[in-house]
């Protein structure tokens, strides 16, 4: 085992942390009209499009900005103070108050977390500031499905409208010049034009919809997952007992956010976890998730027979003062469901689910999580966390999929979103896992009904079990489709999965895998404004504007490196072709020598066009396009 | 440009070849009933599990070996003696011999070939030994689709036979222990559980499949491409006039047959591109294809508008006589076509189509490849040469997917494999490019139907346009499903496409996604012996047999390397955990413990089982398991 560290290297920390703008890119914010719903976008400045009408100099055409969703937080804005070792400021914190809801705290009520505070060994692992503490008050239900259940549009809400309403962001230039979008389809999601904030709260009211934000995590900038919203991705990080210190999660955090995470799992485990999970709270722009079963299990030193309820509950309220905002919670491993594993090939690879399968086992009596649940709603929405519903019986293999274990936890998952739901608690289920293709939609679809359209959380699915050192593609690949299908947030998996911890670098292979993913779900459900992202590429691509190719793609870094190990010079990149086709063979090229060569051989027709399908999208410009027949190109 | 070489450096080429067999595994043969039918296949043997039933040494139970289908040819096995410089023996020119239909030439046939040939200035390019030349005897057709139409089983379809059935590959013991394959949906596809000789035949002869094998490639060991067999791969090489000499071609082909490529396409621009081919298909086991025009284009020194029939048919000659197995032919590009792009985003793409779409509108006449379609299949019926019909118009934006320009394109393509297969000539049919998710089945559907169920092979698609850089997995999500609907053959696109030439690593990167695609295609179609493969791997993780995980990986090296970075030493290869999750929190280690606890502590039972739905597949094992209820784990 690795030696557990005893002080957190602030300097250190500060020097990992990726602070840099993306390339020709700034940060803006559109306010909405509560106050202080302030929505941070990131706006890519694009180069003119040279016109070449003869000769001379060329026309020029703007080009305008594009404004993409942006989950970095302050770190990318460099007009941002931050301070790691006090944390990010608290956007949420008036709204809160405002609400008068919640009592601030004398201090922590937990007894671990009280344990930790009083330890002065500890005292080199702690930032420099302590938050504000609150829990509703007595009796009160403070969260967003409560407020959204009696109608109340909360500032939070407002944020995430504006924040998923990608048209809105957009330029009426752009709105004026855009190509159409595919025609999308959804599997019934409803695919708004105009995402508006009673939108976002009709969604949260009937539970399709979650936006995961304690009261003591005011530093989170709120999303939403839910079907009918952009797919959303999850990064974990965390520590194991084997490697990696507070200084390494908290500058994965910070990474993670960078290339696209919309949420966090924080899943350390081994010493310190506690006060690793205060540093990665302080400084999170974006909700972060836990499995509390992980600590509990620290706390009995692994032993799983010796978990219990009070134990178990005094790590609810623990990290529920830190500021968790979802918590995975293993409640749907039965006791009667522990059997129907004994034939798999790889029989319970959950963690939880193993932890809670050797617990009952150990007891022969039903898992206390089951037994406990109505309590656990009392303290999650006393805090506004929400249930990550696990799923602890997901097949590890593809011989495993779908098979009755996995289903039979499913239909108990569904009786316990009803359950949360009574509670006004908010609710989304994790699913799997190792699924072949095929069967990949069979798990939407029972998902939908068997929880009620409760959003769907996947880690995956892996489609193939062969790919160990590349499961972040071979996931991805399930995670598009199951992410098109209808799930709500993917959970990423790196090129590391099954073999060891992920470093930085794993994290990002891992994320820009599974944000093509997610965008690759949004473009094929429909979401208008997920397209124009593609049409900004596709454009510069075609008017070899390369600078605007790099910092629209979904990695900048790595598209210009890869271009510039082949043709480094500067005038490369306003070159007509690139190495793959040398200049002779670029079909961009000649593809636009065709137009020219149309334009100044005006005599040049062809024959009638002959009757062919046209596709129904593209309809009236096809029209159009007929009228005008006798120009070839305009 | 860089400077184009004078000579081969053969030393640099045999350094740069990789021959080593793969970790733990040995190259078998499997005979079939014709002379010479000598099938190759990857064995990769396994190590014992250890069952662990009480004090003492534990049981040990034999893992039998997994056989997998193996691209690499003779370079992975110790024994075959291989001449770089000489090339590969002709495994086929037996059977070509046999059959009495061809006659060898005294010469290069092609005014280009013998004009390179006498060229003295070209000789320190050339290889050390010159192949013997083959052409149908007058009137003859040695098309494998011939011989299928009048019942002849050649020993080319057997070898195929033995190829695509993996489960006969598969030992005895194997089979009597195997879990049972997922049921597949394939979209209409025939999926045999045991492929013979006379089902390949009644394939081609239905033009349903093609055995790319031009008589001048003897040295190609046969492999089908259609959708009622594996997926297949396609890895496109070859160098452009701004980069690569001959040494780095050859040794990308052989590295791109270790990594799973069932053919290679050699695209090579620029001077030399006669002799680059003939260094490709003198040391390649797998079908090369081409796209002649871009070696015309070069003769014309890149005046598209130069080009003409004459010189295309020369090249055609020349390119088939050094044994070109397929050719992409873009005979869909017709004049009235053309201007359907002209409302496009990205205009056209394909190389191939942009330079006869120059030439259509220059001339302003129908393509001189659609006039002359007969006659090129004169030529490729006299060498056995397939077409693949090249998809000039294919979209090369998500805005441009399924438009009408490519879908009038594709109807002729259907048009011209009629006429191909009334010369009894094989066809397959090139497909997209970009394509959003949604839009993807469309092409299948539309393809199936058009071109009379020829087999598809397409590019990708990517289905979004944002990831330069990381097009490889972006297009690899495409491919997979394309691939699961019913696309025969994928055409891997690297992380350098539309950035630049790709390098060795790229080329790998590119094949490892793709092969992960092909086989979830297989396994979703649900071909019998895919899943052994999966089992395979999952078993061993369950076991913590890590070499074994790392031998059955995709991809050993990566697979090793990233275990070991983590934990490097010796003895982790025995640890019943890894970094990731640390020794506390492994499930697989605890899953086992569940199953040892209940074995110790029969006296612990669950309760009834209670009444869930049983996955059909499942459906025997799971009312076994319910007949011995009381025991949890035997």
């Amino acid at each position: 085992m690795a030696k557990q560290p005893t002080h957190v290297d602030t300097d250190d920390l500060s020097r990992r942390i990726t602070r840099a703008p993306f390339p020709g890119s700034r940060k803006v914010y559109i306010d909405g009209a509560q106050s202080g719903v302030r929505v941070p976008f990131r706006e890519i400045a694009l180069t003119d499009t040279l016109v070449h009408e003869g000769p001379g100099e060329p026309r020029r055409e703007p080009n305008p900005p594009l404004r993409v969703y942006d989950a970095s937080g302050p770190y990318t804005d460099p007009d941002a103070r931050i301070d790691i070792t006090r944390g990010l400021l608290g956007l949420r914190t008036a709204w809160i108050d405002a609400r008068g809801d919640t009592e601030v705290l004398p201090g922590l009520t937990s007894a671990y977390g009280r344990e930790r505070l009083d330890d002065p060994a500890l005292s080199a692992l702690r930032m420099a500031a302590s938050p504000v503490l609150r829990r509703a008050k007595p009796g009160a239900n403070v969260s967003q499905m409560h407020y959204a259940r009696r109608g109340i549009v909360t500032p939070e809400m407002e944020f995430v409208a504006v924040r998923e309403n990608l048209l809105k962001a957009q330029l009426r230039e752009r709105l004026l010049t855009e190509r159409l979008p595919k025609r999308g389809h959804g599997f019934g999601a409803t695919m708004l034009q105009d995402i508006t904030p009673e939108f976002v709260r009709s969604e949260v009211a009937r539970g399709r919809a979650v936006i995961p934000c304690n009261v003591n995590h005011p530093e989170s900038e709120p999303m939403a997952i839910g079907r009918n919203f952009l797919v959303k991705v999850n990064a974990n990080i965390g520590n194991s007992a084997v490697t990696s210190g507070i200084e390494e999660e908290v500058d994965k955090l910070v990474w993670a956010i960078r290339w696209g995470a919309d949420t966090v799992m924080d899943l350390s485990t081994g010493d310190n976890i506690h006060e690793t999970r205060e540093w990665i709270l302080r400084n999170s722009p974006v909700p972060i998730g836990t499995v509390p079963l992980y600590q509990a299990l620290e706390k009995v030193h692994g032993k799983a027979e010796e978990l219990s309820w009070p134990l178990f509950r005094d790590t609810l309220i623990e990290q529920a003062e830190q500021g968790v905002d979802y918590f995975t919670i293993h409640a749907g491993v039965r006791l009667a469901y522990v059997p129907l594993t004994a034939n798999r090939l790889t029989g319970i690879v959950s963690r939880g689910g193993s932890i809670m399968a050797k617990w009952c086992l150990a007891h022969h009596r039903e898992s206390f999580l089951y037994e406990h649940f109505d309590e656990i709603c009392e303290i999650m929405k006393a805090y506004d966390v929400c249930y990550s519903l696990g799923d602890g019986l997901r097949p590890g293999s593809i011989a495993d999929a779908n098979d009755e274990a996995q289903f039979a936890e499913l239909h108990t998952l569904g009786e316990l979103t009803q359950v949360a739901w009574k509670h006004d608690v908010q609710v989304m289920i994790e699913g799997p896992g190792h699924v072949p293709l095929q069967l990949v939609k069979e798990n939407v679809d029972k998902q939908l009904e068997a929880c009620f359209e409760a959003p769907f959380y996947t880690l995956g699915p892996l489609i193939t079990d062969i790919s160990p050192g590349y499961d972040h593609i071979s996931s991805a690949m399930g995670a598009a489709n199951i992410g098109w299908y209808g799930t709500a947030m993917l959970c990423y998996v790196t090129p590391k999965e099954h073999l060891g911890l992920p470093n930085r670098d794993d994290v990002k292979q891992g994320l820009i895998a599974y944000k093509i993913a997610a965008h690759a779900a949004d473009l094929a459900k429909g979401f208008a404004g997920a397209q124009m992202w593609d049409n900004a590429v596709s454009k510069a691509r075609f008017e070899f504007r390369w600078e605007d190719q790099f910092r629209l793609a979904i990695d900048p870094d790595t598209a210009m490196a890869y271009h510039d190990e082949t043709l480094p010079k500067e005038n490369a990149k306003v070159a007509h072709f690139c190495s793959m086709c040398g200049p002779k063979f670029c079909s961009m090229k000649i593809s636009q020598e065709v137009r020219e060569f149309a334009r100044l051989n005006p005599a040049v027709k062809p024959d009638a066009l002959p009757v062919v399908e046209v596709h129904r999208a593209l309809g009236e410009k096809a029209v159009e396009f007929r009228e005008r027949g006798s120009e070839i190109y305009l």
